[in-house]
């Protein structure tokens, strides 16, 4: 080894002892008789110290010319720190430097190589490799190292396997795009990335696996926001001979193990709730609920006063703002325009301020009388001081807009505090969901989801195929779908079914999933599974909003990897030995 | 739960207890009177019983028409046998049928599902999911999978972070094929699977990650041969602040760890034997050495007596058959058209026979006398019953067959016992080699090893550049490459020199490597690692020479997944959407 030590493990019992370090210049400091120099690694700094009249004339020299960021070597005797610094690790201690050795020499970084830098986003994605060299950005990557350790030690220790299913699949018309792989051996046809191991999977449980895991790369062509990107990371498990309620209880299992391993913090049990519920009752599949705040129905009590908005709307929701009366005009204003945003979709917002007496003083006092009011008030369970706000229009958009209020109400309030953990199974989803625009059912989790055996009658009839649920579930935490899966059809004929209420042919259906409804007959086991969003975990648990913060290199939203500048053209010659030609618009 | 125990853990203290087992119809065997069932699962076979008159004749007619590998779930008491079966752990006990179900049937599979199985490897393949279903195949994969776990455990216990390194990444000329993916969101322009994380491990040693390793799919879009797959499995690592021998240090501490977690076996120190070594004493850079029967420079010693064979080879070679003198002529003369097949070579055999009063009687005598043949008897140490085999030519094809040579006879003498494991690290490779088709230099680990320090002198010199050694380094076990790295350069000047010794000019280096070049600026660290062969790291442990044994899904030599039908034609709005088209010739 090049040192003896790391630059974060020396303490004031070395003192005395002669060691070597290596590292990078964090910050010199002359001060004409005595030059300090912090030694940054990943472990830690320490500080080297040069003393005129002590440490030699031609180091102090060489130390003197030492840039930020050049890598250095230094020997010399760890010493008691004058001046102690009790806020790291190593602050009680110094090198004393008796010899020093420029290992590499470094330009002057784009930017700042600290906590808080002044590096734009697009300077530190292009330098990512500075980038991660700042404390926050490493340990976003050590937290993603620790929760996948302890994910597979949990899973191994209830006899999962982790089994890696291939990446050069078969492209798949349901779903997302696909990225696909031109194949050179076999000319015209291509491979497909995959989406995700679902196939597989549920084919290593025929192949009776009995319980499978993998943490796995993903892949989805699709037009990308903040929190997506083409390539993410599955925690991808299935189970065989397990009904719902198994494996939620053995993935709270492993999601309370990761919270005590990774944050020590204790979770108490994961509280489940319907797709139905969730959605009456905060008007959202994936509800945060950290904080109250419900949405309550209105629409009766709020409906037949001549106010021709409620009257017309098909539902009228309220939520109850504690303690936001004294909100000025100019406030409701602004919230008003919020919630008109187009992302948000509502045409505008009630309120109503429940005075200190208990009289309720409302924006459309002109068509409520205060008895009216009253029942609002009794409704919302409105205190003196609080702030009723309503929403009013068609049922889906306004469920939808009173969610994102109720969510900016909270986060205003300061109900959604990042280091609470809320974390709710949410079951029972819709089995289809039906697509005006492309005219047909389209499946809510996937087509592999098993129909809840009571409802399989609903399927039957075109007027309730809708209404039949699925032994689907999601988990939640703080509002963010951290996971969800299903029970899977194990049955050909079921699954045949599937694919015919999804409009594929029974030659389509063949074509592209012959293999799994084959292998259906074969004896396929009762099974059923969920994948994590790996990468969401992550920024769960670091108390980020971003998953591209935990990600070594991630890609832009154009999906471009700036510091490789990739994608690029590539040769003629590799086209032609693909078969494929490229066919640019334009050029 | 479906079940209340696996059909693997039942024991006598289990007797009377009323359980619940789920698992696939292994076989039934129907004796009149009483009717038992194998039931099987991942864990284990159970035995179910029906007798007449004990058993209800209901659950007994549905027994009666099972099939093999139907999917049930039986409830009953636990008891003794009458008859133990003590080479399964469960032999002790059988189940009495009280309820039966069928969860699944399932139609009479293509192949036995047994150890022994009468599927041809096409059949296997199509229907994968039944072969996994039988006890070697899925016992690999589970030792894949403790490997893997194994490998991540001793890792992470030396500091080591797994960091995910992108997939979609940029195709680069130098190297084997690349697997591209076209970008829709960049028309005409490619993303490239990568053939390893290189040069992203690098890029994280100058971002100060110390210690990094990943598991990782990697991809070649190479001709196939048994032991290749067009995407494989690297443990992937690279190292700062070290030389080699620390890295041969920590890995061959991970190998010694392997060997103890999974095959419980102490391993002795690793030796290290230079390339030069190597190709002298075995003529092969991945010499297995768990036998002597080492190569013997005859050239001096032969030549000179009036041979045409000997006397115009560059090389002569003999290696020493022990106790083979015995070989009938038909013996020796299969083998001389075995060292003549394409693959070996060779254009003839010499052999002499050590006869039991010492005397060497050869396939030559009329060009050599008794005294000559003695010299090599001498040089060879050839006893009483041996057989000396004697090949020449040019010199690094006779090396070439003699190796095969040595191989086979060790083969043949049953000197390569796979239970017997002689790992072994060869150091010092050259830095480059020249093809001669090509016309230029080649990397021969790859551009970014470094050279020894003490031979960056002989790159200067067109007439020395081909004997500069690098600081790379294999592990070889059993004869097989098992994994390999290198220090690599960490300075920019170094790596541009290599870039254009490698026929790149400075334009071409910096368009495909610039943004390696450049972090070299921005303080590089020296810096090293190397890569294990995940797949037949795996086969190794399991004894076979097959890596497609140890892998779930493999594909076919065509590169085919013949169970899903991959690679396929994609739809033309899938082309259109991506900007590329078709060109498959004489279509």
């Amino acid at each position: 080894m090049l040192r003896t030590h790391t630059c974060g493990e020396l303490r004031p019992e070395h003192i005395g002892q002669t060691v070597t370090l290596c590292g990078w210049v964090q910050l010199t400091r002359d001060k004409g008789g005595i030059l300090w120099i912090d030694l940054r690694d990943r472990y830690g700094l320490t500080q080297l110290a040069l003393e005129e009249g002590v440490e030699s004339d031609e180091v102090r020299a060489v130390a003197r010319e030492l840039g930020r960021e050049f890598v250095i070597s230094v020997t010399g005797k760890v010493a008691e720190r004058y001046s102690k610094n009790l806020h790291i690790p190593t602050g009680e201690i110094e090198i004393r430097v008796e010899q020093l050795e420029v290992l590499n020499p470094a330009k002057l970084p784009p930017f700042l190589i600290q906590d808080d830098t002044d590096g734009g986003d697009d300077l530190r994605m292009k330098y990512r490799y500075l980038d991660l060299r700042r404390n926050p950005v490493r340990r976003n990557l050590e937290l993603r190292h620790r929760v996948a350790q302890a994910t597979r030690r949990f899973l191994d220790g209830q006899d999962f396997i982790e089994v890696e299913t291939p990446v050069l699949i078969k492209s798949t018309p349901e779903g997302a795009r696909d990225f696909v792989v031109p194949s050179r051996m076999n000319p015209g046809e291509f491979y497909a990335l995959p989406q995700s191991p679902q196939t597989f999977k549920q084919l290593l449980m025929v192949a009776g696996f009995d319980r499978y895991f993998q943490i796995v790369k993903c892949f989805r062509d699709e037009d990308l926001r903040a929190d997506r990107q083409p390539e993410f990371t599955q925690i991808d498990c299935e189970m065989a001979f397990v009904e719902q309620e198994d494996i939620l209880n053995v993935f709270e299992g492993l999601i309370r193990y990761l919270f005590k391993e990774v944050k020590q913090m204790e979770l108490t049990e994961v509280p489940r709730m319907t797709y139905a519920e969730a959605m009456r009752r905060f008007g959202n599949d994936k509800p945060d609920v950290r904080f109250g705040m419900e949405l309550t129905d209105l629409t009766a009590t709020a409906q037949g006063q001549g106010f021709p908005v409620f009257d017309s709307a098909e539902l009228v929701l309220g939520i109850n703002a504690h303690n936001c009366a004294p909100y000025t005009r100019k406030q409701i204003d602004e919230l008003t325009e919020w919630v008109k945003r187009p992302q948000i979709g509502a045409t505008g917002l009630v309120y109503a301020r429940v005075e200190a007496d208990g009289t309720v003083k409302s924006s459309v006092d002109k068509f409520y009388s205060q008895e009216e009011l009253q029942k609002w008030r009794e409704a919302l369970l409105g205190n003196p001081g609080d702030l009723l706000l309503l929403l009013a229009g068609p049922a889906t958009r306004t469920r939808k807009a009173a969610s994102e209020l109720r969510l900016e109400m909270g986060r205003r309030l300061g109900l959604r505090d990042p280091n609470t953990f809320a974390p709710l199974w949410v079951v029972d989803f819709p089995l289809l969901e039906f697509l005006e625009e492309e005219g047909r059912y389209f499946a809510m989790h996937h087509p592999f989801t098993s129909p809840k055996p009571e409802d399989l009658a609903l399927l039957d009839n075109p007027a309730t195929i809708g209404q039949a649920r699925a032994n689907a579930y999601d988990l939640v935490i703080n509002g963010v779908e951290i996971g969800g899966g299903s029970i899977r059809i194990h049955d050909r004929t079921v699954q045949a079914r599937m694919f015919e209420l999804l409009g594929f042919s029974p030659e389509e259906a063949q074509a592209q999933f012959g293999f799994l409804l084959d292998a259906f007959e074969y004896g396929a086991p009762p099974h059923g599974g969920l994948a994590f969003g790996f990468d969401r975990l992550c920024s769960l648990f670091g108390g980020s909003d971003s998953i591209r913060d935990f990600i070594a290199f991630p890609k832009n939203n154009s999906g471009r990897d700036v510091m490789i500048d990739s994608p690029s053209p590539i040769a003629d010659a590799q086209l032609k030995e693909l078969s494929i030609a490229t066919a640019v618009v334009g050029r």
